[in-house]
């Protein structure tokens, strides 16, 4: 490595009497006049962001944090409760459940309506055209829509329903809402049934139309789970239950392999 | 476990058209009208904080985030270099630094400030007398006193500094904050030398004034930390130094075994 | 840092024609005439085992590594199912299970078994008697015997039966043998019952007097787990269970806050 | 689910008086009488396999566990200086390296090189001339060719040929050994420049000759790197360098964002 080709970073540099972060002062302009979403964003940007983009990132964050016993914090509980000395080892045991199926979905949509929107633009095309040429294909790839469809709320998902009548409320919509609508009504013709707009697709939509960069989507679910997690395992070291969990489902299970001879 | 023993979470129900979280409709009463802080205040609690609970929290959390190419951070980053298949692999990997050591300062300073403040309180005695007696057994027992002395900010943490002043401005000062004060007071006595307050002393005691539940401290730096490597990360698909971070240290490094026969 | 406190490891030093590790070359002299086992010990130590360490070893991370679903397999399993694109991820996320309460009890009990040994030699007292020291100790500070009681193995352990006869039929035997087998006797009648000597004992004891040394206890857990974990991981792929385990729990759970006004 | 459609498991069941793996009584027919490695392919393959797959499997285990100061165990060492409470934490933390680019790497070579000897045996064709095909197309994705070329061994490695000649030694030469050869001798017309066939390219090709299946290769890079990342955390304990190497790589960084104003 020569001198011309130093690693750099753009985030962070502390020195003994000052702490830069993204071009600011971080004692001096950041500190007690931020909130943490506020701040994620410009560690993520290098901006701050507008008082409505934190308004729906907050609203974002909260809408997908917390959803009960989910997989990963059954995972990072029974991590708790094998393993009471490292609360941070079982919270990282829980976000590494926030992979490609479940919370990696917020990601997904956001490149899909990222697309139809970008296709839609590009072509002059009608957004539902769009729509459901995207939603065709992911069909006869036998991949799953993001964004739709959960085996709780087949209905309606009501945490989708607050959030988007919230970025509406704020004047937030846009494309990406829209190519979301138009996936949504598009699935019906190709799949014979309707599927549920879920949170996870409503997160992406609100989000890019908020104007927040589709490449940064992953961090509000590690976020909100790491706030969730930290919460079930403060209520484990009180309730324990992490081993009771793995008590109950490992009697649902039966074996299947050859008896010893 | 019998009927009348089984396991319960007092977190979050959802149900197929409400998600109920700690007694909140989770869609008519937190999404949209809850910032991040607050919400984590929530989950861990069961109850809305004040305003200036929330204040406080987003300040502390501004305050411990980001810190520069911290070990967490380098070791996140060589992660991501070598499994980019999975970012939140790789923040779970930054996540397992988030230990005794660094991170849990805060946690300790916690419970050493409950402490003298419970110590103060029963004796009638002065917080001076209180912190002096504390940190003489921390001495004694050859273990460091949280919460202040930093490699770099070895003259003033400017992050410790803001944080302070900004909670005076909120009208957050007690006996948590009085005993942060004592501690710094009485090392230079037992020490034979001044340690500066560092920013994972100031967060617990404005957060235990601000009436902040002690056990739930550690959620501060994992959240914190949580934003910082999604930051990192992402910077690390467009820049990438995890590789050349591990070249340049592994070339300071020195092989002390034997040579083969 | 300067020049003569460089940092230094005496593990592995790889050049360019040539890997050495703890001073044998790794082509020349290890691959092809070292089992896996045999390097672990060569990588902790920097010594060849004996064969009949070698042989102690072997048998005792294939007595801990498998023991169907526990909950760091679920948490893996769950782990996989969340996130299929990061193996490697749900191997980690069930690791990090393996900590203080369940897999880290052979560390516990190594240093129990070693310090009622080094207690017996250096008062020339008999094995019996500090055996019930130790234990009356662990009683009074309530804290658990590691190394006795198993939910499941409750009349015997086999594992653990299995292993002290196939260490006895090599000549392994010696004071950490003894000394295990003084804790057994010595809890009746301090804690009013049998406990059953479980395989998490049985491994540091035969370890210890095969003069393996007792930092590297914590090693075999993790290298048997590492290997049940693929295994599983592997079984997911083709027959998944990691939701249904989830579903089967989370049914058996109470809500037990509040409901929304 | 219904009672028909309950979840199962092949590899384990444990009852009080015995535990079945893989339809072994563990403690009668494997504790004693198999090794690690052997006991890992019972684990993944149920069944028990030859006395020269045993000795190909050690051989690899050996061959890629250890490399000195690589990205992942620096990770694990910096983790377990920050948190040296949890050593299974900081192993979990070197084990989320174990990704796509670095250990990864034999998983994707096994898929080419079994690509490769189908792609003949189907079509009749040459190995030499399948290999050139598959190598093209990795060419035209620019995509990397698996199991070769290496930053430091740039001549030759030392371990790929150690591997290779042990395998021959056995009798294990195949069809996946010569696609491998098949691939390195393809490389100069293709990329204009000979890549050096390296131990993540040696090793699926003497495992799936030797009747492994390429399924379970990613075990072997992920138990190998446990045993290494044992060794160095427990180094690490005697000998910290964690924090300086995080030290020393923090100083080649240069800051490239904005001054604050």
């Amino acid at each position: 490595m020569t001198a011309t080709t130093r690693p750099t970073t753009a985030i962070a540099h502390p020195t003994p009497d000052q702490v830069v972060v993204r071009g600011f002062d971080l004692a001096r302009d950041l500190i007690g006049s931020t909130t943490a979403s506020e701040y994620f964003s410009v560690l993520v940007t290098g901006e701050r962001p507008t008082s409505t983009q934190v308004k729906v990132l907050d609203a974002c964050i909260v809408a997908l944090a917390e959803h009960g016993l989910v997989p990963s914090v059954q995972a990072a509980r029974m991590t708790y409760a094998a393993s009471p000395e490292a609360l941070h080892g079982a919270v990282a045991a829980g976000l590494l459940g926030a992979g490609s199926v479940i919370l990696g979905s917020s990601d997904d949509t956001a490149r899909l309506l990222a697309s139809i929107v970008e296709d839609a633009a590009a072509n002059d095309g009608s957004m539902e055209a769009c729509a459901r040429a995207a939603v065709q294909e992911l069909r006869s790839a036998r991949r799953p829509v993001p964004g739709v469809g959960h085996p709780l709320h087949r209905v309606r998902d009501p945490r989708a329903e607050a959030l988007l009548a919230y970025a509406e409320s704020l004047g937030v919509q846009g494309p990406h809402t829209r190519a979301l609508a138009a996936v949504v009504d598009a699935i019906p013709a190709i799949y014979g049934r309707r599927l549920v707009l879920i949170v996870s697709g409503a997160i992406p939509a609100v989000l890019l139309d908020a104007g927040f960069p589709a490449r940064a989507m992953k961090g509000i679910p590690l976020i909100g789970r790491t706030m969730s997690l930290v919460a079930h395992l403060l209520e484990e070291q009180d309730t324990p239950i992490g081993f009771a969990l793995a008590d109950a489902a490992g009697r649902e299970v039966d074996y299947s392999g050859p008896a010893p001879s």
